[in-house]
């Protein structure tokens, strides 16, 4: 599998947001602004809530996209063709979105009373960036 | 077909990149910054080269989607799943690569020798955004 390099690792670590792409039941792309994050085995991580559309999307077809700039600079940018290779919910879920909130918004995460948090490991098939 | 309102097209129109999905052969997405714009008949345009990825894909498979940001404000976007109902080269997509060049870069495009500008015009056929 291709790898984050040291400039990918910055955009998914820090402040920006990426355009986060899973694929519709009639094969049509879904595409929505998400918070995202990277873990140590060089997965991108995406935090969502079940039945969601992209929850739903993603149990069912578990290629994805993800497109991240940076705030400053639309130029900069990197790009992933991926696969979700993992879905998790429970303590580990929830915690990360508190890191997440903490990150972004710096505070805890509100949670939505009956809401179940999920995290998806993505697997970058392919990755392409800017110059 | 869905229409933009004035907080879309105030994306539409500034100095925004949208990020671009278009459908691989196999399905899988495709996404990329890009450029963007309306016209006057509240379908999305986007300029890009006859024979990138993004083309190839358009004329196999023309569903593709949009998410857009402001620079300042990632809580703000708009997102759109839509069709490409218009592919356009020659005077129209050149000129129009200029109109975007001096939009986003206050200079008259730069063109690349061989390469033939076109546009594609999107259809807007679900469009959500934050509130």
């Amino acid at each position: 599998m291709p790898e984050f390099i040291d400039q990918d690792r910055a955009l998914l670590k820090g402040l920006n947001f990426a355009h986060f792409v899973t694929l519709n039941e009639d094969g049509s792309p879904h595409v929505a602004p998400v918070w995202i994050d990277v873990d140590d085995q060089g997965r991108a991580l995406v935090n969502s809530a079940v039945g969601r559309r992209k929850d739903r999307n993603i149990r069912r077809d578990p290629r994805v996209g993800l497109s991240i700039s940076p705030r400053d600079d639309p130029y900069r940018w990197t790009s992933v063709q991926g696969t979700v290779v993992a879905i998790e919910t429970g303590d580990e879920a929830e915690g990360h979105i508190d890191e997440l909130s903490q990150r972004y918004d710096g505070s805890g995460f509100t949670y939505t009373p009956g809401q179940t948090r999920v995290i998806y490991r993505i697997r970058p098939d392919r990755i392409t960036r800017s110059d």
